[in-house]
């Protein structure tokens, strides 16, 4: 792995934006962390995976920016983002008398980065916090735009806050320790972002998957920025989801079904997704809004990514149970973004009776 | 009682301002809800006492606005105000597939707004909520101004988030059921408001203690609208808390340690507040900040409006340590809201020995 320029997108929420910094050897870099808020006390929140790791590293850098830190590690896993997970973080900084100036610092994948922003959302009423993206999932997508939230046993990311972090430090290296199976559930994410913004990005990750695949840190930089800027663009017209920016739940919905219906945790999110968004591109198709060819496309590239493409069989009133307790559902009304033109996103219901079409499309055939 | 006629107070929080109505009758009149979000789901939020009594009431009024009223009645007092409790809101939500577009309404004292408030804040990341305030307490005080928050066992309000309400609707009528007590502890907050900002509302305060007891609806409409302006005001100056919104916690650094002390619930928290007021203002006296004559003053006003004077006897090393937990410590230092001058709050620390002086001077004798 070469070393990789360091690049900066900065996301344009007025005195709440915020840079992101994607680069090689960021985390043990003294200058990653300068102009932070030097509080007398931090928290490094990860997870026994990661933390093994990294920890020791970042706690070694801050050090020298915060007269105590201290390391929390939480179980690993969508499974673990609970309420009662996220009362062990309230319960470290309590014990140990943290106040509200206390810097929370992410360490970790989109589970750590949702349920430590959510924790810094309302410690204390709100303190400040950081991401450390250790997972390409995190860095492409959940680090940004502020979202945080834990699930509750009837839907995913149900309870949650609008939060945006001080910085959002995205060393390449970490992805060096990436299970396979985790490396494409967030190529899932860049993917996304081909779709709904950027016919161009879609062309360039066709043609660079294998590089992605192969952690090629030069592509992998690309992808990383792109698809920050791509996300900080639609999350600066739209922070806390009115309109615009549920366009990047795209195969979101599809998705979470998927996830909820097979137990948290079974699915990756980013399988879930890149499935949900060839279920969402079937949909558009059906719908007439955009060509059927695109279908077949992201079936391709997705396969080329190492995820799933056909979705698990469920039961369709299950499905549809699934996905009326989504979000962006209104009224019990299902809310699908679908793909209007390729690079452009609308948000739209459509009739139960096609969305199981679609869904008997692509399921997999039945386990005998 | 006689009629109060309408009072109308706008706090200044730009695109997220609203108003305060004050007055009699507000309850069945479908004018109070006007121009609040029509979502086809609502809940209210209440408790066991508060319930039976008003309840139905509103979810009649509101049956015009929502094609579905629910209702749920929480456990009634401090000590409920915790992270068990509020999953019972969530779940209650989630249980009836209430999508991000329904109106919580907060029926109750300051429990039942900080607690619905909360999750209004957090609930799929945010729904719109509306204060409808029973207690003096949470007409004059905590209904006002956006903080939201539960309990720790470790500490009050540590868990939380600034979060507005749509509106906030004062009927005084909803007064008359008030417990003798309650009616004391709201009076404390009304108190507050003069020391740190207005001896003239100080002044009238004192000439009309007895009014305010009787539950004179002329009475209680001033002294609900004169706090709510002075605490807009505050606010509307320093939403987050960075500075001056803290002089509204006069009296609480103490008073936080009393309840935490005793154990939530045995003394209302607007006991606490009482006596912590004259705590805060013996300390402020001794260390040359104000005449030591606002002492025996706030002594006498507390106790004609029905408040204990005497602290708790709890050891020296206790206090400090309930205290250091507050919100307002910074590294390991209590910092209080003490007064500069009749009208004027400063935040200051203090040593230890003078604190504990203090609290010595105006504790009650043990019990033999």
């Amino acid at each position: 792995m070469t070393s990789a320029s360091l690049r900066r997108v900065t996301t344009g929420l007025g005195d709440r934006s915020y840079d992101i910094l994607i680069g090689s050897g960021l985390l043990d870099a003294a200058a990653t962390w300068d102009g932070l808020p030097a509080s007398a006390d931090a928290l490094i929140v990860s997870n026994t995976t990661v933390a093994p790791l990294y920890a020791q590293r970042l706690q070694a850098v801050l050090a020298a920016r915060h007269r105590r830190v201290l390391t929390l590690s939480l179980p690993d896993g969508e499974a673990h983002k609970t309420a009662a997970v996220l009362e062990r973080i309230y319960d470290t900084l309590l014990e140990h008398g943290c106040d509200r100036k206390t810097v929370l610092y992410a360490l970790g994948g989109g589970v750590v980065g949702d349920m430590t922003g959510f924790a810094a959302a309302c410690y204390m009423r709100g303190v400040p916090f950081v991401q450390v993206p250790t997972t390409l999932l995190a860095q492409v997508d959940s680090s940004v735009g502020g979202k945080t939230a834990i699930n509750h046993p009837r839907g995913k990311n149900m309870i949650g806050a609008f939060y945006q972090p001080q910085r959002v430090v995205c060393d390449l290296d970490l992805l060096r320790s990436l299970p396979e199976r985790e490396l494409s559930a967030g190529l899932a994410e860049v993917i996304k972002y081909g779709p709904i913004a950027d016919p161009v990005f879609l062309d360039w990750i066709e043609a660079n998957i294998e590089a992605l695949r192969a952690r090629d840190v030069e592509a992998l930089a690309h992808a990383v920025q792109r698809s920050c800027e791509i996300k900080s663009e639609v999350v600066g017209a739209d922070e806390r989801e009115s309109g615009l920016r549920a366009i990047l739940n795209f195969g979101h919905t599809f998705g979470h079904a998927i996830e909820a219906g097979q137990g948290y945790g079974v699915w990756l999110h980013g399988e879930a997704v890149g499935c949900g968004m060839v279920l969402a591109a079937e949909l558009s198709a059906r719908l007439g809004l955009c060509e059927a060819a695109l279908v077949p496309r992201l079936v391709r590239l997705c396969e080329a990514a190492g995820l799933p493409v056909r979705a698990p069989v469920m039961p369709t009133e299950r499905w549809l149970q699934l996905m009326r307790v989504d979000k962006k559902a209104e009224a019990g009304e299902i809310r699908f973004v679908l793909i209007d033109g390729l690079g452009r996103a609308v948000m739209r219901s459509a009739p139960d009776a096609l969305v199981a079409e679609v869904i008997a499309a692509h399921s997999a055939p039945a386990v005998a």
